[in-house]
């Protein structure tokens, strides 16, 4: 039984709620098979002799949580990045998917996206794979060996794709589906989750959304897709569904915008209605604000604080490769930063994320679409980063506070040096330090 | 002669003008006591038997120009960007900037802030001091140590500053002034140049701008300062000065706004009116534009495309600490991503900056402020950055231009492995390569 329980001892940084960040400096946080047992100034008692991981003046946030991203598109990221969405799917997204029906392609793409991902600071993330059940499979059991958490779906697509990069219909990529969800249980993964994945209202026929509402009430699995990101989107929305109130209403047509039994996350929202808001709040949709790339396709700014500040749930994304950057370090100070200028250019009646705020999205926000996970509050899931901010020297010593501060604008894979998912140890570069 | 003349194998990337970016694969460039000879597909004969420092499939890029960065501000990049300028300076700046009163901090801190500059993709910089005259001739010895050619800024401030920050009155802080240019004239720099640093008009009385003119014109002395940068800012300067007729009219009047015997940066330009842009364009006045500060700041977004298809003269500046990041190539980054927002979100006939538009300003738009720099064409000054990316691997091969692009959103400083000033090394970083 002591084998599964071991302290971590460094500076602790978290999210008491979404206004407060708590710091506890050098002290000692508990893990007891995967789970927090909450955070100490000295090792109580009944923990004496347990192993201790010293990273004594280190920080240690919670694992971050990646609520979107695509995985084939990581090989070209940062390039191609002056289209918008629509264009930008077909030049560059929908010829480097194509690849994918290549294993040995996939094998060689994923086998460096996972490794990145395992060295960057997520622990969890929401993950589009491509339309191929081979390349998928391939691409969950390459995350499975990683030790992340990761829920990742093979993408449904069956209209207005390029013929090289299309399902022939309906129930072809319904049983593609089903096939993909036998093969996943057949494999008994620890980590990795399937996760039902329509890959947007275009390209997806109402028939095909029928059978994929089927499945999920059938193998409970939970959905992500993409909404209200682009103005020439969703316009192209309102002609393909007439009949919706608006674009989200295309989705709940089908049961497929969260209640009670379908989990669901929708990436951007940069441009959604009052009623849009209204359904997400009411559904406990959640929402992945990708802040990088909604500004490198040029779709505009979400209001992110709007929907944590209203009480929806809100996470990050990178949106990989809509965003360029892996780096959920990257994507709290984006957020940040493009919602000052939302703040200046576009509503100065709502006041630009605070770091905060930024901060609680990328752990407890987007945590909480897997269970209790995001805190180091005693009974969440342990997940835990390490950060070594020695390559940022200062003439004077600083706070922890403005330590984590100056690591979310400035550090790069390098100022990771160990991380835990469910208080196992996935990675370690302590040695030369 | 020939211990002067070598050549650099690579693949250059550079500007032919701003619409334009040159691409020659595994060429070599020829280094003739610091000028470029041009870039020839094979050695020519006549310069066969000089040194080839050998960096084929590695990418060359002219060194990038930071027009505008705050040396002292370095400390504190990346913390408290919460405030819009005013409160900012006097809540972060101004405090910081009062340390280097102290020589030992300021040496503490300078080391810092030159290594790091030094490991950058820059290779000149328009740089602010404080208005400390020892503190500012550390950090001179200490970046003319480094080999870069900066043009380096005591700072002139004698109002509306906090006591602990602030020249006694006009005629100190010119007389500091001219101590500090007999202290420089002292040195003998090959690399460092002093250049007139009236803060901002709201820090530099009338009278004090009187006498800057004078010992400008005396010492035929560039001048860098700030303009238009944040909605309260400008309305203060209206205020300060109610007959000048827009804020650049104000350094005008004192003959410090460009013409033919004043060379001049202005940081920012994110507010400038229909006659500070026709002024600016008719006295060659340059403006640094500093993307990332000006979305930290919340100051909004500088209409740089604007001012660079106009002819105007525009770099790209860091403006440590406005910006946190030291990299000018996340400065073109920036300035591309921001000129998105503002396609998106200010003004629809104004076009989002191309690579080739951004990779010029933060090269030969910058670069002519210092001459004939920021290019390989034949006669200009050969500064030159060499960037590995093999830490960004590939399933595929990708082309040059391609892999610049991603450089730029990329890189961080593990990517430049060896940087050339005027021909010289002044930093490598190939041994275990």
């Amino acid at each position: 039984m002591l084998n599964n329980i071991f302290a971590l001892k460094g500076t602790f940084c978290y999210s008491k709620d979404s206004q407060n960040l708590i710091i506890r400096e050098n002290a000692y946080l508990i893990c007891n098979n995967g789970i927090s047992e909450g955070i100490y100034e000295e090792l109580p008692a009944c923990f004496q002799g347990i192993q201790v991981i010293d990273h004594t003046n280190k920080l240690i946030i919670p694992g971050l949580i990646d609520l979107h991203l695509h995985a084939p598109q990581y090989t070209f990221r940062g390039t191609g990045m002056d289209l918008e969405l629509l264009d930008w799917l077909n030049t560059s997204a929908f010829p480097e998917e194509a690849r994918y029906a290549e294993s040995d392609y996939a094998q060689k793409a994923y086998q460096i996206f996972t490794e990145d991902l395992k060295q960057s600071p997520t622990t969890r993330a929401c993950i589009f794979a491509t339309l191929h059940t081979d390349a998928t499979m391939i691409l969950m059991d390459l995350l499975e060996d990683t030790g992340l958490k990761t829920m990742v779906g093979k993408v449904n697509m069956d209209r207005n794709a390029p013929s090289y990069l299309m399902e022939q219909n309906a129930s072809t990529s319904a049983a593609a589906t089903r096939q993909w969800i036998d093969a996943v249980s057949g494999r008994h993964y620890q980590n990795t989750f399937p996760i039902l994945t329509p890959r947007f209202i275009p390209s997806c026929s109402d028939e095909l959304l029928i059978l994929l509402s089927e499945i999920q009430q059938e193998f409970h699995l939970p959905v992500q897709s993409h909404l209200s990101e682009n103005p020439g989107e969703i316009h192209w929305v309102k002609e393909l569904c007439p009949d919706s109130l608006f674009y989200g209403d295309a989705y709940d047509h089908f049961n497929l915008f969260g209640r009670d039994h379908c989990p669901t996350v929708m990436a951007h929202c940069v441009y959604s209605t009052e009623e849009e808001i209204a359904l997400m709040k009411k559904q406990g949709v959640y929402i992945a604000h990708c802040p990088q790339s909604n500004t490198n396709l040029s779709s505009g700014i979400a209001p992110a604080a709007r929907y944590l500040r209203e009480g929806l749930h809100v996470g990050l994304g990178t949106d990989i490769a809509g965003g360029f950057s892996l780096s959920m370090l990257r994507a709290i100070a984006d957020a940040i930063q493009v919602s000052k200028l939302r703040w200046r250019l576009v509503d100065p009646s709502l006041k630009a994320l605070t770091l905060p705020e930024a901060f609680y999205m990328a752990t407890i926000g987007g945590g909480s679409f897997f269970g209790k996970t995001g805190s180091f509050e005693k009974g969440y899931e342990l997940d835990a980063v390490v950060l070594d901010d020695s390559s940022l020297p200062s003439p004077r010593s600083l706070p922890p506070l403005t330590r984590l501060e100056r690591l979310i604008s400035l550090s790069d894979s390098s100022n990771i040096i160990q991380k835990f998912v469910c208080g196992n140890s996935i990675f370690s570069n302590t040695e030369d330090r």
